[in-house]
């Protein structure tokens, strides 16, 4: 496709003068960015109105015109995250460790920018200004390819970020909007190898699993999360309630919400009814096997396909294990590899559960809420992969990063 | 394809065990068949001659067949690789990191094994154990889809290693060679995302482009090098032709053998043909540009194709540049990522070289034939990517691993 053969040409000029820009002069341009979102909220404001209009009469419903929309709040909100991003250490440069051969090589691994990244995601502008915040401080040129549905809100953004780019005296190139927005667009940017070294879908698990299986651009899969808690026959009670309570509840429709509970049989009679007391607070429906079943009258019996789903709202599946062995079994068949719970007392049982779950993050005796790039301390996340190329886990700005090696030598030649 | 996808269900089962192996369990299991490979020499050597007698039926060239034939002197050797590979540190299981955050969760990132490896290949058995003996050393397992030509020798090779695990108490399904060895399980293999985490592909660069544009399993790329040696205006006239001459000629076959030389103008005249009589030794073939010509009457003139091409053979282009910024540009626009050298006593063009030339490894003053694993110090090498995700550069055992996030808390939970 001839505009992004284009955009791809343009996007390898500009990272090359990215990806040596000093760290000063992409703060620069993070901060202008800020700036002049707020001084031109007007204008994003109009163009979303129109998003919102045409959402309005092609009967999108609520919650993705909610994502849709925009107010002042919402652009003061997303500029402060450009400035916050701003005052965090650039991963770029840093030489993360240099040794010594016998033949005298000085040998350096670098951190250096991956170059082009490609985005593809759905109805939310303000991924449009996250991703270019990200991808300017790591020192990458980012290709968007947004939803239809955010057309005119995206181009409103981006207008503003590639000027705010060459006030700062770096290339408008470094972000652009892909302006066809068919799916032939995204097809043709899946297989853009020439010109993209990283793909990332962020959307719901359709339009992912669509980019991983028929991507031939490097992928980084994120964000499916069906996520457990498993409780112990030595877990304590009120942190079994606890963490059960805030890892379904805090927040249900998020990639780290647990979907699915496992208690065992020794500890279910006298547990299992004071948690689900807990989560009716919030009418969460349990769909439970048969011995759940036996002691929640209310709750519904569970089909296979219930161990294996990502509710993203107030249900959660239940199950009676009979050892910690049969919950590592039961989360590594039916789990997606995000984020996994035990909570237990039992020294044994707890480094068993961290060293054979494979997650990306296995928790002992705290909510799976917690994966997050903030909440790890990475200060920026970009989403979190469930793959184990790359990135496992919340992605910050050092997995935005690949690396060099740099060799000082004084003439060596191989014998 | 029925064939992969029991064996990537077999892969799955044993890869539980392989990842929560020992240490000890994993290189007994490498020393174990170490010496089974030895003892049953026989046997590989008469499956082998049924591959070499099919060769010559087939019309393979001398080179194909050499790669082909095993001898007794070649298995001890392949077998000696496993015994080093069983004397290096094992990775897994090391915590790179571990910090607390301000709620009192420790969060540790922890070295993990990638899962299940795919590996397509071409006609050398080595290839077989190599890849056997670096998956089991990282507590992955493999599923290996050989070529046609090494069928027999493969199979009694795998069946070798099958029951060296058994005998070291590991799951024999840790290394399954594909039985169907045509396109169809080559490319099932592509698509076989259910079971695999990491496809590599080996061999010529057809092999591997058709790798990377087909398949939907993460792939890494490896091992096409158009390697370029740049003699700035200030380089030591002994050091520009030693490196040149050890780039080239060292062994002109290996992905990391310098393909093209760039000269600037104002030592042309007086390094140029020193450099030529020493490549003359070896029947060097320049192809140079129009300054070149006129400087070295036997050159042929370059064509446009000759900047991008890997030749892998006694044949070396060469252009004459004013200014180390031309020298990187013409490398970032013609390289292919892999070994890049400048010649220079001047600090500012070595500096501006290292940083802005996009490859791999980056030399001052070094041979480009250093960019290996063994000559980096890893102690192993499984092939020397030329992307930007997940490794870079020489792979050793470190790029064979993933990570997890382990973290320990006393009920914490998200408010």
């Amino acid at each position: 496709m001839e505009e992004l053969i284009q955009k791809g040409k343009n996007a390898k000029k500009a990272s090359y003068i990215l990806s040596n820009a000093s760290s000063v002069a992409k703060d620069n341009a993070l901060l202008t960015a800020a700036k002049n979102l707020v001084t031109q909220s007007a204008t994003i404001l109009q163009a979303n109105s129109k998003d919102l209009e045409n959402a309005g009469q092609n009967g999108l419903k609520g919650a993705i015109i909610d994502r849709l929309r925009l107010t002042e709040e919402r652009i003061a909100g997303i500029a402060e995250g450009l400035t916050q991003l701003a005052a965090l250490d650039d991963p770029v440069g840093e030489v993360e460790s240099m040794w010594k051969r016998p033949n005298g090589l000085m040998i350096g691994k670098k951190r250096v920018p991956i170059g082009v990244i490609g985005m593809i995601y759905e109805a939310r502008p303000n991924v449009t200004v996250d991703v270019f915040g990200l991808c300017i401080k790591t020192g990458n040129v980012t290709i968007l390819r947004g939803g239809k549905e955010a057309f005119n809100s995206n181009n409103a953004l981006v207008e503003i970020l590639r000027s705010s780019l060459q006030e700062a005296g770096l290339p408008g190139d470094a972000v652009q909007l892909v302006q066809d927005t068919t799916r032939d667009s995204a097809v043709a940017m899946m297989k853009l190898n020439d010109y993209l070294d990283l793909l990332i879908p962020r959307g719901g698990a359709g339009l992912i699993q669509t980019v991983v299986m028929n991507s031939t651009v490097p992928v980084i899969e994120t964000g499916v999360g069906n996520c457990h808690v498993y409780i112990d026959e030595w877990a304590d009670k009120t942190k079994a309630v606890q963490i059960t309570y805030n890892s379904k509840t805090h927040r249900p429709g998020v990639c780290n919400a647990a979907e699915s509970l496992l208690i065992h049989e020794k500890v279910m009679a006298e547990y299992l009814p004071v948690i689900y007391e807990w989560l009716s607070k919030k009418n969460v429906e349990i769909r439970g096997d048969e011995k759940v079943c036996a002691l929640l009258p209310d709750a519904r019996p569970a089909t296979e396909e219930d161990w294996s789903t990502e509710y993203l709202d107030y249900i959660m599946s239940a199950r009676v294990v009979t050892s910690a062995e049969e919950a590592i079994q039961h989360i590594n068949k039916y789990g997606s590899g995000h984020s996994e719970a035990i909570v237990t007392e039992n020294y044994t049982n707890a480094q068993k559960f961290l060293n054979e779950v494979d997650a990306a993050a296995v928790y002992v005796n705290a909510s799976t809420r917690f994966t997050d790039g903030f909440e790890f301390g990475f200060g920026a996340e970009i989403g979190i992969s469930t793959q184990k190329l790359h990135a496992r886990g919340p992605m910050g700005l050092k997995e935005l990063t690949s690396t060099k090696y740099v060799i000082y030598g004084d003439g060596q030649i191989r014998e």
